[in-house]
């Protein structure tokens, strides 16, 4: 009771003194200013979205960033999962508990629920409303950024400036981007930037005051003085993306210097809004590659280690949101084979992605179109450290164990048929999915070998968790819906 | 600035004013009083740990309770996951990152790491200190009840009264829980109460003066007057464990009641502390069997449900945790072959677990040795809806495809020989752990076609949410590893 007394009367003297203090004319009670002060809104706000990335992907980062032979385990935690605030969002979209990137970004970035495939519309592929970026731009003129790893007309990107009925309406989609007034995109290349003889998104661009580039150099000394810019890796990969990391070398430009160049370019009194997809956590997890997921996912990190450096230099002006648009490839750290024990070092002997594999493959089947499996043999040890059973290992569980070699010679067949001819019954999906049968059969084998399984090629139903640090971070504990994130994001930058 | 000064002249009075309140002779300054009041500390605890039970466990529950057939979804919360506050929790144990539950359980009672296996004990099988129920028992005259639906020393419950060097140690564990002075022991048997020829833990129990009972109507008239109790479940299962939920029927005891009565035994002015594991989520995932685990984490909801209704009637002094002590089984919302499609309406029509199908074709091959596979698809069909290629199914999906009908056929040829001469290889196990092999491939087949994966039959990394309510349960908020947990509470309760 005694304890309850002393609470009101300080709320009352808190009350007394906020209304004495205030200057004559303001009509605003003083406690709802300091109630202001203490839910103050960002003026810089980074949106980090790890595309495909659930717990079981960040966990498995950070067995391997930590050490993990047989038996002997340590864990080191990444840059986000030390966050003070983390939280859990469902994403299951209108029609589906396994969703796409485009609804599920859609969601995310604009607060509404849509089919599989629908970008920034609504379920009747109508018009309902601008997402969080535009929003910010309208009423508050800040600068925005949109960063990916993968192709900026991509459905994650996309969601954040386009409005389109399909994801796939690649030129539509370059269209608004141009016309977007976002201030810097950054990342992979453009999808069917021509579309067969129309006009040149990157032209578009140019048009619309952009300064385009590719050129690593120019890249690094982009700043505030640069205007508006969209600046592409210097080396592309598959599908127009920026290289894996495994893949990737000194001549190129990371995901963390993209986002280190793009606050140099956003950073203005008004303030900022930059989204950065990692989207090549997805495309490895779709192909069961987790070597190269787990290195992307911790290039990922180090991206947020300069958002974290920046909220650092403004402590009570920066939010950082960190989660991911869905889980894929059901990944799991454990598999049958392996039961209890799990060996991630085993990962380490894998020295290319399955895309950077594949070329290797073809380059060598162009050379000798008669390849063997036993001469192909010689290219597994090298990329991924495998050998015939009985072979010398520098590891023994190196060693393919005999349903292992003939899991790959069959694959290896397969491989080497026209794609036309190859098995196409339920077995060979569970077994390929539509990848190359060889190079999937490899991640799959060094996978299970280290402890890793995995149950789909496709997204599942994991729920996806959220870590937030900064100015009303608080806001993204407990558990919600995917596109609470919306509002909640809107509530705190005071957009309507 | 002007907001800075008010929120400094309001910090200035209100310590003025508590200075002014306090009464002479209290040295304590009021405002840490007023902040003790705010991280008031919890009379009435709940520990709810869900074996086996991760994000994709509980989502899968939110989706069967919800609706979803294919193309259709809808997801309904379950009580746990509407707590206002959620969080996460690294689960591996001193050697590994697919840990047991004796190491994890060690690790959420008692706050260190050891090894798979140990209860109660370090590393080296020392003892390191006493567990939360012990020291809240001893220090602050807490009653405390354990209530778990398999056995009450197994792992997981034995890690709140227990220190042993090895889980096995079945009797040692009896023992320390007849003197563990704990009132009240509820659900499942005891393992090896005998223990070939010693003195029965059930007599144990009764000459330190627990009630011992097994009797329904005798049960659901416990209360606060029992006097210290074990109440174990009328019928019994695999193991000694109660039976699985889908298995019940009127006459058996459920787990929500088990709780409701220990309510009821526990409440005291004191305080009380109360730990339910629900067991067979972590077995039915260890058999791949999704509806029977689904059907036992929804038992595990409606029990949380009477710890809520206390909390409602308590709510400045109960706080309620629910968490799982690791994964089990790499369990997917989705799986390659029907990738972006679930249809979890399929789940319905297995009408039994696999441990009760097992036990009915047990009594089908003892009434004719010689059942052939055609024979047993009519068992098939009863109890999992399952019908051959071609055959008229009340759902087209239930027809088997021809895949599945030579994995069911194969499996059904295996489950006939005797153990010893089934095989024994890598495939084998992959196929079938050490379970019967007709009666897992049943359960993998309708898992499949729901859009469920699996990836192993042992525990896996996948981290594990943390989901409280009430007093103190801010606390549970963020990522932190399982020895926090006990941290957290031991802070939490105050006690050394």
């Amino acid at each position: 009771m005694k304890k309850r007394l002393i609470l009101v009367l300080l709320l009352l003297a808190a009350v007394t003194l906020g209304l004495a203090a205030q200057p004559a004319g303001e009509s605003t009670p003083t406690w709802e200013v300091t109630e202001q002060q203490t839910a103050k809104a960002p003026k810089y706000v980074f949106m980090f979205i790890g595309d495909g990335m659930s717990h079981v992907q960040i966990n498995a980062a950070q067995v391997l960033k930590g050490n993990n032979t047989k038996g002997s385990v340590s864990l080191e935690k990444l840059t986000f999962t030390e966050f003070p605030v983390s939280g859990l969002q469902t994403t299951y979209d209108a029609t589906s508990f396994c969703p796409d990137s485009a609804s599920t970004a859609t969601s995310l970035s604009s607060g509404y629920k849509t089919h599989s495939g629908v970008l920034g519309l609504g379920i009747d592929k109508q018009y309902v409303g601008k997402n969080i970026a535009e929003r910010l731009k309208e009423q508050k003129d800040w600068k925005v950024g949109i960063v990916s790893t993968v192709t900026i007309n991509h459905a994650t990107p996309a969601a954040y400036y386009a409005h389109v009925p399909s994801r796939n309406n690649y030129y539509d989609i370059g269209v608004q981007m141009a016309n977007s007034g976002f201030d810097y995109f950054a990342g992979g290349s453009i999808n069917k930037a021509e579309d067969g003889g129309k006009q040149s998104i990157y032209t578009l661009l140019e048009e619309q005051g952009y300064l385009v580039t590719d050129d690593k150099s120019e890249i690094l000394s982009l700043s505030s003085k640069s205007g508006k810019v969209y600046a592409q890796s210097p080396r592309l990969q598959d599908g127009g993306a920026m290289p894996y990391a495994i893949d990737m070398d000194a001549d190129d430009v990371t995901l963390a210097q993209f986002v280190k160049k793009g606050i140099d370019v956003l950073d203005n009194e008004k303030g900022f809004f930059m989204m950065v997809e990692s989207g090549k956590i997805d495309w490895a997890c779709h192909a069961n590659d987790a070597a190269s997921e787990i290195r992307d996912l911790l290039a990922f990190d180090e991206a947020i280690q300069e958002a974290v450096a920046f909220a650092e230099a403004h402590p009570d002006e920066t939010l950082i949101v960190v989660t991911g648009d869905h889980e894929t490839g059901g990944m799991t750290i454990g598999f049958a084979s392996t039961g209890y024990n799990t060996a991630f070092n085993i990962l380490e002997n894998q020295k290319v992605s399955y895309v950077a594999f594949d070329g290797i493959m073809q380059e060598a089947i162009a050379n000798n179109p008669d390849l063997s499996f036993q001469e192909a043999l010689v290219l597994v040890e090298e990329y991924f450290g495998l050998v015939p059973p009985g072979s010398k290992a520098s590891s023994e569980v190196l060693a393919l164990s005999s349903l292992e070699y003939s899991r790959l010679e069959e694959a290896f067949r397969q491989a080497m048929l026209p794609k036309g001819s190859r098995a196409n019954d339920q077995l060979s999906y569970q077994l390929y999915g539509s990848y190359n049968p060889f190079s999937i059969t490899l991640t799959h084998i060094l996978n299970n070998k280290a402890g890793i399984g995995w149950t789909s090629y496709s997204h599942t139903g994991t729920p996806v968790g959220v870590f937030a640090y900064g100015v009303g971070s608080e806001m993204f504990a407990g558990s919600y819906d995917n596109t609470d994130i919306f509002a909640k994001l809107k509530s705190l930058v005071e957009v309507v």
